[in-house]
C-alpha cells in the first residue's frame, strides 16, 4: 500500500490547484478576456476563480451539472456535453478571446485521460487569446503553448501550466 | 461573497480531518477494538484510517456505496442504509467494542445535520468501548462523552473530538 492516502492526495491536489490558479491569475493581469473552467465538477475551483477575478466572465464546461446550485454560472455561461462537442460549439462565441483556461478533466483512467487531453488541447487552444494561460491537470501538447515553471508554492502534485503564443 | 472559496474550505476540511484522525489514533494507541467510519463517502478518510491503523478492523457505514472500489471494505465490514438503522443493527456485533469512531455525516443543511447528529450520537455511543475516542464533523452531546481540545495542528475548520467515558 502506497504511503499517501486519498485524504493526503486530496490535500495535495487542492493546495496545488490553488497555487496554480493564483499564479495564472497573476500572469494574465494585463490581458483582457474571459476565463474557461473546463470540468466544473463540484464547483470548487469555479468558486475560487470567481473570487480571484470578480471582474471577469467565467464560462463553465461539464458533461452535466453536479455542482451545488450556488456554484453554477447562469445558463448563458454554462456549456454542457462532451468537452469535444462543447468546446467546438463555443468556437463562434469565444474563438481567440479567453485569457485563462483551467482544464480539470482527469479521471483515474490514464489511457482515457491521455486521449481526452490530446483531443481537447487543440480545441481549447482555438478559444485562447495570444498571451493567455492554460492550467491543466493533465499534460497537453499544443504547438502554440509553452510549458511554464510551476508557481513557487505549487507543492508536489502533478499539475501543468502553459503560456499560449508569445 | 465570503472570503473563503469552496476550494479553500476543502483544503481546510481535509487538513483538519487529517489532524483529528492522527490525534485520535494516538489517543487510542493502548485501547484494543475496531474503528467505525460513519459516512464512507468517497473513501478518503477510510483510506487514511486503514494506513494509520493497519492492524485494526474498520467497519464502514453509508447510505450506499459511492467510494471507488479500492476504498470499500469487504462485505463483512460494510453496513449500508440510514445511519439510524445501520448503527442499531450493528449493536449485536459491536456493542461496547469500538476504540474509535469517525462520524463524517454533515451536509449543507444545518437543521438536518443537527437532527441527525442528535439521533446518531447515542447510537454510536452504544458501540464504543470505555476510553474510546469519537471524531465528528458535527457537534454531538452524549452524557458519557467529554469534548477534548483539538489536536495542535488542527487548523480552524470546525471539527469535534470526544473521549468516551473515563
Amino acid at each position: 500500500m502506497a504511503q499517501m492516502s486519498r485524504l493526503d492526495r486530496a490535500v495535495e491536489r487542492f493546495t496545488s490547484q490553488r497555487a496554480y490558479l493564483a499564479g495564472a491569475t497573476a500572469l494574465i493581469a494585463g490581458l483582457p478576456g474571459p476565463v474557461l473552467e473546463i470540468g466544473l465538477g463540484k464547483g470548487r475551483t469555479y468558486d475560487h476563480l470567481r473570487r480571484l477575478m470578480p471582474e471577469r466572465e467565467i464560462f463553465a464546461f461539464d458533461h452535466h451539472i453536479h455542482a451545488p446550485p450556488d456554484c453554477v454560472p447562469d445558463d448563458d455561461h454554462v456549456l454542457l456535453g462532451d468537452f469535444r462537442d462543447s468546446l467546438e460549439a463555443a468556437r463562434d462565441r469565444l474563438a481567440g478571446r479567453a485569457a485563462m483556461a483551467h482544464a480539470d478533466i482527469g479521471s483515474e483512467k490514464p489511457e482515457r485521460d491521455a486521449a481526452l487531453a490530446a483531443a481537447v488541447g487543440p480545441l481549447i487552444d482555438r478559444l485562447m487569446a495570444d498571451g493567455a494561460v492554460v492550467v491543466a491537470d493533465r499534460a497537453m501538447r499544443v504547438a502554440r503553448w509553452t510549458e511554464l515553471e510551476p508557481p513557487a508554492d505549487a507543492g508536489t502534485f502533478a499539475y501543468f501550466i502553459y503560456r499560449v503564443g508569445v
